[in-house]
C-alpha cells in the first residue's frame, strides 16, 4: 500500500471539478487513442495537482501559495491562485523559457528566476517559504499533488471504458505514478509506459539503483522535464511490475512534436511529445490489437518555433 | 422539404465512419461547448463531404476524382483520395496560401494554381472535368458534400446530448447547411448562427435579396470563406427561421484566433476562427443559461502567424 492510492485520486476528482477541464480523447487510428491534456487550463495537466493542494489546504494563508517550477508548474499554481483568489510567488529557474515566464506575469505571479536548474530554484523557494508561512505547492513530490495529477487518469478510464497501456512522460513523476494510482482497478489496471529523455532518466536511473538518485539534466525537456531526481512518493509508486520505464532521445522527440503538428494539429512542448514519441520512435512497440492512450500533456511553446528551426 | 434532409446525413455518417475522426467537443465554461473540427483529418472538416462524395459514387473513374479549392478542400479532396487509392486533380486560385498548396503536394495531388479567386479556379476545374471524365467533387453545392459536413452536426449532437445553439462559419454555406440538417430533430433543432466576415458576406446578401447573390470577396477569412455566391443547396436550407445571419469584422477574427491560441491552445486559420469571433465580440449574444456549442474548424495555417505579426 503506498502513501497515496486510488481513493486520494477519486477525492481529489470531486474537489477539483468545475475548476479544472476535462480534456477530450480522441482516436486517432484504431487502438490509438490521444489524451488532449494539453488543452489543459494553463497549458497542463499542472492544475491538477494545484487546485487539490489548494483546495485541500482548508484555508491558504495571507502570504498566498509559493512554487518552485521549471516552468508549467508555475503556471498552473499562478492559474489556480488566481482563480481562488490568493497570493502567488513563483521560484522559476533560468533555464525556463521566455514564453513561460511572460505567461507567469500575464497571470499576476510574484516571479523570482534563479538557479541555473530546477533543484536550485526549488531550495530558494524552499527558504523564501520558510520565511513568509506562503503555502508550499510541490511540483511532483507532495501527496496531494500526486493525486491531482492522477484524475488524469481516472478520467481516461471513464472516457475509454479502459485501455491496455497509458503512455505518459515523466520528470519528478508525480504525473505518472498519479495516472498509474489514478488508472488502477479491481484487476490491477492498464500497463504504464513511463517516458523519459535520454539525457533525464531520473526514474530509470533510480529503478536500476532500487532508490532515488540525483541524473544530469540537460536537453530539449529540461525546462519541463528537469527535475533531477525522481520524487520519493512517485517512486513508491512507479517501482511496480505495472510500470515499464522507456528511454527516448532527444531527435525522437522533436520528431514526435512535429508531427503532432503536422498531423495532429496538436501544439506541444517537448515534453508534452514526449510520451508520443516513444510510440512512434518504436521505443516502446504495442503488440498487435492493443489498445494504447498517449497523453499528450504540455503546451507551453512558442508556435512558431514549429516551422522555424 | 430540402432537396438534401437529416435523412442524408445519417446515411452519410454511416458511409464515412471510420474514414474520419469523431473530433471531441470540450467545454470552456458552463455552457460554452468548442466542436474541436480543426483537428479533423486534412486540418478541417471539408473531409467529411469529400468521403462521402466518392463513397456515394460507386466506382470512381480512372481519371480520378477533380476539385476547385480556396485550399481546404482541395486539401480534404486529395486526403480522401490517396486513402482510398485514386488520383486527385486539384485548381486553386492564387489566393491560396503557401502552407495549403505544400500541404496538397504532400499528399500526392496534381495541382493546377489559376485565377484570382475561387470561382475563377472553379471554372477551369470543371472545363478540365468535362476533358477527362473525372468525377467532381464540389467545395459546398453538392448533395454528397453538404450531407457529409453535416454529419459534424449530428456528432455533435450525440456527444452532447443537444445544445441550444450552434455558431458556425460560411463560406458557401455546404458546412452550415449540413449542420442545420444534422442538428435537427423532431421538435425543431438548435437555432444556428451562420457566421461570415463582413467581406464575403454571401448569405447574409442573398437573404436581404432573398436568392443567392454575387458578392465581393476579401479580407483575413478569402482563402477559405472565399466563394463569392451562396451555394444553391445551402441557401434552400439556410433561409430559414432556424438561422441567424452574424457578420462580424476582421478585426474580430483576428482577435479570437489569438485568443484560441492563448487561451485554448487551439491553433486554427482565420475561418476556423469566426465562429468563436462571434461569440466573442459580441456579434452573437448568447442569453444567459444558453448551451452554445461553437464549431472551431479549420487549423491549415502556419503556427509561427501566431505570435509574430
Ligand atoms: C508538460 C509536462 N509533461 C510532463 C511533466 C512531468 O511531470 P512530473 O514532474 O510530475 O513527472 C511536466 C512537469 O513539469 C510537464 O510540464
Ligand atoms: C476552415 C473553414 N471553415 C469554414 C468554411 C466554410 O464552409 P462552406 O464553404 O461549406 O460554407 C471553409 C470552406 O472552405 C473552411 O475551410
Amino acid at each position: 500500500m503506498t502513501t497515496v492510492t486510488h481513493a486520494h485520486v477519486r477525492a481529489a476528482a470531486e474537489r477539483i471539478a468545475g475548476h479544472v477541464l476535462r480534456t477530450p480523447v480522441i482516436e486517432t487510428s484504431p487502438g490509438m487513442l490521444l489524451k488532449l491534456e494539453l488543452l489543459q487550463h494553463s497549458g497542463s495537466f499542472k492544475v491538477r495537482g494545484a487546485f487539490n493542494r489548494m483546495l485541500s489546504a482548508g484555508e491558504v494563508p495571507e502570504s498566498g501559495v509559493i512554487a518552485a517550477s521549471g516552468g508549467n508548474h508555475g503556471l498552473a499554481v499562478a492559474f489556480a491562485a488566481r482563480a481562488l483568489g490568493v497570493r502567488a510567488e513563483i521560484f522559476v529557474p533560468e533555464v525556463t523559457s521566455a514564453v513561460k515566464v511572460a505567461g507567469l506575469k500575464a497571470l499576476g505571479a510574484d516571479i523570482t528566476q534563479t538557479g541555473a536548474i530546477y533543484s536550485e530554484a526549488a531550495e530558494a523557494a524552499a527558504k523564501r517559504a520558510a520565511e513568509t508561512g506562503a503555502l508550499p505547492v510541490h511540483a511532483y513530490d507532495q501527496a496531494e499533488v500526486v493525486a491531482g495529477q492522477g484524475t488524469t487518469g481516472l478520467e481516461l478510464i471513464e472516457q475509454t471504458g479502459g485501455v491496455d497501456t497509458v503512455v505518459v512522460a515523466v520528470g519528478g513523476g508525480g504525473f505518472a505514478a498519479g495516472i498509474t494510482l489514478g488508472t488502477a482497478g479491481s484487476s490491477g489496471g492498464p500497463k504504464i509506459v513511463a517516458v523519459e529523455p535520454e539525457l533525464i532518466p531520473t526514474l530509470h536511473a533510480a529503478l536500476e539503483a532500487g532508490s532515488p538518485v540525483q541524473v544530469g539534466v540537460s536537453g530539449v525537456g529540461a525546462d519541463a522535464l528537469g527535475a533531477s531526481k525522481i520524487g520519493g512518493l512517485a517512486f513508491e509508486v512507479l517501482a511496480s511490475p505495472r510500470v515499464e520505464s522507456v528511454l527516448v532521445p532527444d531527435e525522437a522527440i522533436v520528431a514526435a512534436r512535429r508531427e503532432l503538428w503536422e498531423r495532429h494539429r496538436l501544439v506541444t512542448e517537448h515534453a508534452g511529445a514526449a510520451a508520443y514519441a516513444a510510440v512512434m520512435s518504436g521505443a516502446y512497440r504495442p503488440e498487435p490489437g492493443e489498445r494504447v492512450a498517449v497523453v499528450v500533456c504540455g503546451s507551453n511553446t512558442d508556435p512558431a518555433t514549429l516551422t522555424t528551426g
